[in-house]
């Protein structure tokens, strides 16, 4: 569908014009902001504004899982189109979100040839799942890991306050 | 419509970014490239690829105004969720797009105090209409002016060669 391409196309710029900002620094600026971290504040606070929509009419959540349920099915559909695969947690505040297809990654080639590539993809979706988690009150800790484009894995990890 | 959000979220975010660096950089990196030119540019490249997948099942064209036509319907419609409400043209190559309520606009309050940084959130939207069209064989000159938040109109002047 043609309103997905919009995000997809615009996401694919903006991680391409940070990096070629980032190529023209100086060695000193570059140590201040990587593109990673950039890429990743920007995802929050997209985060941050869309959940807020989409809780809207949604009763409150009873506790962490329950969150991280809602992350997993209406926050990704309304993103991405489609829910996360798979859904696991060691119930201590470590929730791990496997989408077998990530909406991001499907332009890639299956090959391992990219994979060095993946990391500048998901730095912005890592940011936006903890922007979403921070407006529900959730501190967390995101990351994400490809072992076989175009599936991948985000691990949250719930800090304790 | 929370997907719309997306969009326009990550919109504001990338605006935001490209003038926060720009506001780091010395004077003569300035003069190379100014915002509105970035973004035009990624407008640009966005719009190339939308309109090849919104115009991969429709017939030809059958003229300049049919290609217009075209941009002011189901192109507005996919990007924007609306159509564009009026297209005026002298015939001779010059096209007036205006949209009553334009989605990058709507947040504004629709008094005058923000009327000078309306050209920050327009520069994406030309680019996103001179990459369509340029994907369509015809070269313009694409601009846009405000005169009433957040109706909008978008002046284009197709090139001859």
């Amino acid at each position: 569908m043609a309103d997905d391409a919009l995000f997809e196309f615009l996401h694919m710029e903006m991680v391409a014009h940070v990096y070629k900002e980032q190529a023209a620094r100086t060695e000193m600026e570059q140590e201040r902001s990587t593109c990673v971290s950039i890429l990743e504040g920007m995802g929050f606070r997209v985060g941050q504004g869309l959940i807020e929509r989409i809780t809207k009419d949604t009763p409150s959540f009873k506790d962490d899982l329950d969150v991280m349920k809602f992350i997993c099915k209406d926050f990704w559909i309304n993103i991405f189109r489609k829910q996360i695969d798979n859904l696991r947690t060691n119930h201590q505040g470590t929730y791990v979100l496997q989408d077998n297809k990530f909406a991001l990654l499907t332009q890639f080639s299956n090959g391992k040839q990219y994979m060095e590539e993946a990391p500048k993809y998901l730095a912005f979706s890592c940011g936006l799942v903890r922007g979403a988690l921070s407006n529900l009150g959730l501190d967390s800790v995101v990351t994400a890991e490809v072992s076989n484009m175009p599936s991948c894995k985000f691990q949250v990890v719930i800090q304790k306050t």
